[in-house]
């Protein structure tokens, strides 16, 4: 069938949109019709050509929501007119990462989604007659794309597209590290480096455990307003810090924190959010992804003498279990997805949503179909 | 009194044996009979200046076991005759730290003890009338010292002090972190750099709990058949290994281990510590103390996709709370520390252990007063 697709045809060049041609799901597959993408510093960076992993040409975009239009053979627990969050993280249930209850990372199709295929080892996706690259096993900047069951969240149907696509990644990136991989106690003290939208879903997840302070740090006066109305308590802009900025957030936080997050993708940064951890037990997430080839360096003595470093990936969500639950606390105004999104664009002006990310203007731009 | 003491006058001298004056027990202190006495790798390092928190003149030793022969004012939880291990981190059960329940790192007497001070800010010992430092809060190179209450573990009296005084450091740092740091579950595969004491500890802790693949990493071939009575079931020497060894450990292992440990202090094989864990949930704890100023590094991605990276101090053992139960594993036959003490020494000789340490030839010497 024809769709409608943003192309990545090249790095470093604007998307394309074209009329591409899908072929329809094969066993285990499903075919869903996508009504809102965000777009995320992910797509960016891979388009920008600095991915190592990145592939050309693709169709880029993994934080989607859609209706499930067909399904392919061997489909159990999809049917037509289910609302869907495709999930670039899948949760087969099956695999040793899956049945090890340790982590979110299903390993299940991983080899085939890095090389940008379906889990047979080929692509629905084409162009002109050449196949095009699935991205991160999702490609939400197509009207219609065609995902393994295991990479679907069913999700319930009063839920508004153009909100909950957001939940994809973003969302569930910041709350989820909070939740599930940190697991934030109430009365705890938080840090959060870095108040773009990974950054604020941290606070409101940290909020929504009940953490005490919630201290957000960046060098961007203008996000204040923002997050202290998702539950940010203090606001530390490092250039107004008079010495070292670690010691400051040590004594404002009578020790250090309890949990500190790294939300930006900055190595320097990253060793700051570990060194501002409480003695004895705090522990430091890092969700931010690095430039490749950048490392993270600190002195031992931080860890022996107690701190933790880790990391977490789709906010240690499990897809399928987790995401619909994420529908639902933003359904029951648990929390606040709407005033993330500061932009809405039709697909033809996709390329706009990447400028306004790129000067800093939008916290999520959402792409309507 | 008169007390008979090794004492360090400086830095990269050999201990000298000496009478020395110790002041009685003060209010909430004790005095203590030391009986056995182990040396270990951190009375060295301190003695051979490269320690940068080291103080002398002082007397040196931290793994010792001995009687009560006096109590000052307030002291409530001991009497004379009582059993005791000297603790080098305390358990006062009353500060931030202790009653976190978080954490084993006891801050009430941090600041005098690191100055080589009991907590009143004075020393005990005193030569040709000019005050000693005290040593880690311990001293156990002299025939008598004396400790805070907080800091003394009170064990069962039919256990010998010249095998149990090794529970007073090395046998509680390794067996300590792989039960009350990491926590290893039956059936995990356990991954332990460097075999010698500490490592050893840590290979008969993971017997303990019942993991599975034991795998020991050591340059030092005749490690190997002590290792194995231990518990370890695969010996890995890098030097025989074709390739990349994190690659080999990999296999090895399935996909990575559950748990590794670093017990050697060297910041490269930290990072091959890390980076041989299992995608996902591994978690990596150093135990080792790296050279001051040297420092850790890898790529964020390792813990972005799962890994852990953390540190054990003293095992994360509650000193008071959990000495006492080594030392009855050690009385029911759970642990072995026999094998592990290799040589005994009186005082006057203690100068041939830290030789016999440096050449590499003794797991554990011990002076028995």
């Amino acid at each position: 069938m024809d769709v409608r697709a943003a192309v990545a045809f090249e790095a470093g060049q604007p998307l394309s949109i074209e009329t591409v041609q899908l072929d329809g799901p094969k066993a285990g597959e499903v075919l869903v019709e996508i009504k809102a993408s965000g777009i995320c510093h992910t797509d960016k960076y891979t388009l920008s050509g600095a991915d190592p992993e990145g592939l050309f040409p693709s169709i880029l975009g993994h934080e989607g929501a859609g209706v499930v239009v067909d399904v392919g053979p061997d489909v159990k627990g999809l049917k037509k007119g289910d609302h869907v969050i495709p999930l670039y993280t899948p949760e087969c249930r099956e695999c040793k990462s899956c049945t090890s209850h340790k982590t979110n990372l299903c390993t299940s199709i991983r080899a085939t989604q890095g090389q940008g295929l379906m889990p047979d080892g080929s692509s629905r996706f084409s162009y002109q007659g050449k196949p095009i690259h699935h991205y991160m096993g999702c490609s939400t900047f197509s009207n219609y794309t065609v995902l393994p069951e295991i990479a679907l969240a069913k999700i319930r149907e009063d839920a508004p597209f153009d909100k909950v696509c957001y939940i994809g990644c973003g969302v569930t990136t910041g709350i989820g590290a909070v939740l599930f991989t940190a697991k934030v106690e109430a009365g705890a003290n938080v840090i959060v480096f870095g108040l773009g939208g990974i950054g604020l879903n941290v606070i409101q997840g940290a909020k929504m455990v009940g953490a005490d302070k919630i201290i957000g740090v960046d060098l961007n006066p203008e996000r204040e307003a923002l997050a202290r109305q998702f539950g940010m308590t203090h606001f530390v802009n490092p250039r107004d810090v008079d010495g070292d900025l670690i010691a400051h957030l040590v004594e404002l936080t009578d020790g250090g924190a309890d949990y500190s997050f790294e939300c930006i993708g900055n190595t320097q940064v990253m060793r700051q959010a570990l060194e501002c951890c409480h003695r004895g037990w705090g522990v430091s997430t890092i969700i931010g992804v690095a430039a490749a080839g950048q490392e993270i360096q600190t002195r031992p003595f931080q860890l022996v003498t107690g701190r933790v470093w880790q990391g977490s990936a789709f906010g240690g969500a499990r897809g399928r279990t987790d995401v619909p639950k994420i529908v639902d606390w933003y359904m029951d105004g648990k929390i606040n997805i709407d005033d993330l999104i500061t932009h809405s664009l039709p697909l033809e002006r996709i390329n706009e949503g990447f400028d306004l990310m790129t000067r800093g203007e939008s916290i999520r731009s959402v792409v309507v179909y």
